[in-house]
């Protein structure tokens, strides 16, 4: 039954934004997630699993925008049903956006996903993709799909139940992180955290990336700049959480198993965890933090800040310290060996300030209910970058049921705002907007 | 001794960058400022009331920078002449600031705060003072100097020993903050704390105000966009704090007076306190956090990211949006009736950028103490942003001692890159600035 209603509120959803441009594009895209999730929450309300609809909301937003944050105090007392429904979500979310980006996004005029897109592929440019729209993002389905298959059929080797594998796989491939139970991955065989640890860096790739695979284009695969930065990143997180934790726990293998399973989960912001993160020292904690602004690539099932987006912005500061040392000299970014567009630079920067100006914003609305800076801090993080869990009283083995239902709502509207790359939830705000042509 | 000794430092610093262009200015600049430090921490060293020349070095950066952030745990045991050099280095500093913003940099190519001073000034825009800089800057100094008088002779008539006024004035003056007492403010009598209240807030309003005001343009200051919003911001959260507190406080007077004197205090970045804001719940706390990321206004003696600057951010992400909506319209950003320059906004948002990217790197640099995340965080944008106390370990009623030498040394840096607005420490690290032309 709740496939089905999934499957009709996904059309709902799939059907709205078709051929709108610009602002009717953005509207749309931001109304349906709204309508979306407004409907999706009924299984939660309707069952009692969650009593106050606004929990239920928060859930359901959760689940769509895959950020994992559970309003449920123990996951395993839920029925399996629900929490199907949960993890499938966070499949359908992680879907949507990515056809969102890729198919609907960017047709005219504002493009701002497509250009940033289009300024990091190395081979075919999203520009070039354009007359056969469609086409593409069909690959890229099917990829998804393919992908999600093979990550449950080794979770199934690894003896995990069938129920469990669908359900991880699904949080796996949204980069979601929904747990089914209440200590997330904690209680599974080394051999099936190892191979979740995997699958989520492999859905935090661009899948343009398979996608110039698919093509044998495996040269300009290995040279994509943001790839190469975002393993690199993986690589020395894990290895100075390691250092970091390496008393913690009996052997190398289990602190390199957990420091790679949570720096995976944070930077892909999926949010699973095997471990009680918050017992970390602070600076391992603080590492993760950063992880969890950066995010993993664009044009992944990701949330976060994505990392070409980071490389975009370091590089413009890198110009502008330039410039003020040689004023005169013309000075242009490059990504990839190709001239990045001065428009991308400017919304790639108005997209940093609007950032932080809704974490402040969400921020100060929380902190009403009194918990600790650290605490509502990662809360907003968490929130706004689709990650899940946070630290301090809303970390790995917490949730996010202390809130007031104004904090959950806000929260909430965060998670959707981060998810739709923010433009399209303040669009909604601007007066402009809603006068007619 | 010591007053001989600052004014010879002083001669050297000031003597420094006079005529140089783009590159070397700021490289001056920022050398000046490292060697003036290097020195100025000789009598805490020598005297040896500062056993450790790294945290006589934090305490004198954080003196010349006017963050007044202490690494002194009792400060009252100090002999009379270092108090009164701590104290005289927040004025030095915070003149001398005003006075490398309005007369060094800027001259040619570079020109960022310059620009951002003449984007805000109504009347006599920068450019067209820069003619007669000189004098412009002698003018400065003495609206400084008279203003630092006008507050001493407040502060005597209020009954404060002599010694108190002076080193209290200059801390008002510099925002710096510097207390003479272990609890800073606290111990003195209301009046006294109001009269510091409303000089700290005179000392956060842009000097060209008071400028303008001997010119007789009263009209031009009233409509001023940065004073009305800087006024305000600091109404709006004078009212959020004393609602928040009403309860911890015996009478309405005492209330108010504690929620001026903190707001006052953190928005100019001063960092004076009157009670320990660290015991107040966190809604109050977290509209502190954010008073301190916004600072006063843009050619005030204070620190942070600077009102005029947020304006800039905000109105360019406003352009932002409408163009999304209208992508062929033509869009201007206008601040105080005129158009603001598109080099401008690109400084500012790369501004934004490196305030964000080293905020956290020093984040992650000191968390390796293992401190909590709240304390980290509070402290380094209090030293970034020149403020002073923070919360929780490093709060009001607390000092910088816990930290590390390295934590130690990375937040003196980060107190002169913030004063110094970011570019010229960043100038430094960049290897072209080392190249022969």
């Amino acid at each position: 039954m709740i496939f089905i209603i999934s499957v009709v509120l996904y059309r709902l959803c799939k059907g709205a934004p078709s051929a709108f441009y610009a602002k009717d594009g953005l509207v749309c895209v931001s109304i349906s997630w709204i309508v979306l999730s407004l409907l999706g929450c009924l299984p939660f309300y309707i069952s009692r699993e969650i009593p106050k609809y606004v929990d239920a909301l928060f859930e359901i937003v959760s689940g769509f925008t895959t950020t994992g944050a559970s309003i449920v105090p123990e996951v395993e007392k839920l029925s399996h049903g629900i929490l199907y429904w949960r993890s499938f979500s966070h499949w359908l979310g992680g879907m949507g956006v990515l056809v969102f980006l890729l198919a609907f996004t960017g047709e005219k005029g504002q493009g701002f996903t497509m250009h940033l897109l289009r300024a990091e592929s190395p081979g075919p440019s999203v520009g070039k993709l354009v007359p056969k729209m469609r086409k593409t993002a069909g690959i890229l389905y099917i990829i998804y799909i393919v992908l999600t298959i093979i990550n449950f059929l080794f979770l199934v080797a690894g003896d995990m139940p069938l129920f469990e594998a669908v359900c991880t796989a699904f949080g796996t491939a949204g980069t979601g992180g929904f747990g089914i139970k209440n200590d997330s991955m904690g209680s599974y065989s080394p051999y099936l955290q190892n191979v979740t640890t995997v699958f989520m860096i492999l859905f935090g790739v661009n899948f343009s990336c398979y996608y110039l695979l698919l093509l044998r284009q495996v040269k300009s695969v290995f040279k994509d700049e943001e790839l190469r930065l975002y393993l690199g990143i993986i690589f020395t997180s894990i290895v100075l959480i390691a250092l970091d934790i390496r008393e913690l726990y009996p052997t190398l293998e289990e602190t390199i198993r957990h420091a790679a399973f949570q720096v995976g989960s944070i930077i892909t912001t999926t949010g699973y965890s095997t471990t009680d993160f918050d017992l970390w020292p602070s600076f391992s904690k603080t590492v993760l933090l950063l992880l969890m602004v950066s995010g993993a690539c664009a044009g992944s099932t990701c949330g976060g800040m994505k990392i070409a987006r980071l490389m975009l912005i370091f590089k413009s500061l890198g110009r502008n310290i330039r410039q003020v040392i040689s004023p005169r000299k013309v000075d242009l970014v490059r990504n990839n060996g190709s001239v990045v567009d001065e428009k991308i630079l400017d919304n790639t920067n108005a997209y940093l300030a609007a950032y932080i100006i809704i974490i402040f914003a969400i921020f100060l609305i929380i902190s009403l209910d009194g918990f600790s800076i650290g605490t509502n801090f990662s809360a907003v993080l968490c929130t706004f970058n689709n990650i899940g869990p946070g630290i301090e009283a809303v970390g790995p083995m917490c949730n996010f049921s202390i809130y007031s239902d104004l904090s959950t709502f806000a929260l909430t509207w965060g998670m959707l705002a981060g998810r739709l790359e923010i433009f399209p939830m303040l669009v909604l705000f601007y007066k402009g907007t809603w006068k007619k042509r």
